[in-house]
């Protein structure tokens, strides 16, 4: 927002000297030279700007959460459409080799069989200074607070489980704790589909950090504890089950969950990126039409934040999903 | 409940030839030499036989549940009291050494803090014939279904956890699933403290075998995915951590969770004989009072079970723990 900054920045960090620096983000999108912008901005902020990216022929990289709302999510959506640029949100552990390798686990009818039951926990404490500065704590920045945050992966890591299949009804823990600005900093709910499977997460900024996932079907189970950042840069595990049982005198497992670890090249966020530099691609050099599936789950999800507020609204009553 | 079955039992499986027989439930509570039963019938005989024994004077080893609700439980208690005799539920993993190792971690304020979320499953998949036959399916054996069974372990988990402190409020997850009987198959419900604590349980006859447990405090987490029946009969497994965080680049974490591992030189099954026969000698040696600390915690975990039934009644609205 200020030349001298940027060009301080650049300095500093030892940037080539034709780096190009801009005193204002709209002196930025009016370049034609630039073909995509990463919006990190705060969520309160995303309407507008998504909005003025898409309107400047630019693919957008947003920050989760996308929106505030599905009804910002979709003029954002609009905007988009009608510019026929990409949209693409920021959750990273999608990107990740590791989540290529579970879904196939997930997808393997024999091993797996039918999903029944999801449990997805994304905690972290938050220091003093969090609580009291950060944009995610602030009514007038990121005011979906811990839910747009932790409960954003949270929610996705369901949906993606789901094959995005939305569940039917959202009902949220009667335990959300706010700040003095009416921010949430704890929440969570149970997540109910037609054919009978349950999901439960729980996000907060007031726990020690974990992001436990687990998804349960029929014949299997898939787990792992560390979905969102791995553990580790180049490698990540996760643990798989299929149809283990009891020894004779029920003192011992016949089968052990199996622990699987992939090689990751990339971080998971340049993984990311290189997704979406080539659909960039795809649509700059080919003509191609921008890739639905994106803004499809980045909404899905958002329809499931909106959910989880609403029966906060309704007194922790049930509300149904309208896909 | 037959001489003769007992007598070729005892045969098959090689008894001492002075191994004394008995012909009936009766017979055995009356032989002045036993000082202690093993009550493993299904649930809605309990409280015939637990009274009986009682007033036999017989301490009191009981498969969980102990009763079909608080009411019948503490008619059963009421004749153990009058008749000073120990009961104690069996809920094996309780007396697994494991145990009490997680427990000094889950007590370190340093390492652990303050308790805040606690989050158990416990699922198995019953086969057909299970799902026809077995006691635990039939509303005139063990009603109480997947709840009573497995539900058992998973709240008796979480009050374990929460130093067996009660929740304030229980709400039923709105999915129970229920077989043409009317018994649960499988449910799941949240379990909220005064002080913001929640824990979520589910279980479940319909899922592939899963036993996760996941306690995190403001600190630190405690995390095991084979807390019923350990892996491994010989030792135990489970991980910690304590105030981890990310690198730099926050493309991994900073403090790995450790994994511990207990040697566990008696099956669990066995440390809990022990530790009853040690009350019951403690009782018949030294005039000691029966220990009241385990008939609290069956009664507790008892009151959480009525209060899931009474949720689901109430059309999964909140239910009162009144202790």
């Amino acid at each position: 927002r200020s030349f001298d900054k940027a060009a301080n920045f650049a300095k500093a960090n030892g940037f080539p000297p034709d780096t190009k620096i801009y005193g204002s983000y709209e002196s930025l999108l009016d370049d034609p030279d630039i073909d995509a912008v990463y919006l990190p901005l705060p969520t309160s902020l995303h309407l507008k700007w998504a909005v003025l990216t898409a309107q400047k022929k630019k693919h957008l990289l947003t920050e989760k959460p996308v929106a505030l709302s599905v009804a910002e999510f979709d003029q954002i959506l609009k905007a988009c459409e009608e510019n026929r640029v990409q949209i693409m949100d920021g959750t990273m552990w999608v990107h990740n080799p590791r989540t290529h390798k579970m879904k196939q686990f997930l997808n393997d009818k024999e091993q797996f069989g039918q999903l029944r039951t999801v449990n997805s926990c994304f905690t972290f404490f938050a220091d003093p200074d969090f609580l009291k500065n950060d944009i995610r704590v602030k009514p007038d920045l990121d005011a979906l607070g811990a839910l747009g945050d932790a409960g954003w992966y949270g929610i996705r890591s369901i949906l993606w489980a789901a094959d995005y299949e939305l569940p039917k009804t959202v009902t949220t823990f009667r335990n959300p704790v706010l700040n003095e600005a009416g921010v949430l900093l704890e929440c969570g709910a149970s997540l109910l589909w037609a054919d009978g499977k349950i999901a439960t997460f729980h996000c907060s900024f007031l726990s020690n950090l974990t992001m436990n996932l687990t998804a349960i079907g029929t014949l299997g189970t898939l787990h792992l504890t560390d979905f969102i950042i791995p553990y580790q840069e180049h490698q990540a595990s996760y643990t798989t089950s299929a149809k283990p049982g009891f020894n004779e005198l029920v003192t011992g497992w016949v089968q052990l969950p199996s622990e699987h670890t992939v090689t990751v090249d990339l971080p998971q966020e340049a993984c990311m990126v290189r997704e979406f530099a080539s659909l960039v691609a795809n649509i700059k050099k080919n003509g191609a039409q921008p890739d639905k599936k994106w803004p499809t789950i980045s909404r899905k999800t958002q329809l499931v934040l909106d959910a989880v507020k609403a029966s906060m609204e309704k007194g922790f009553q049930p509300v149904e999903i309208v896909g």
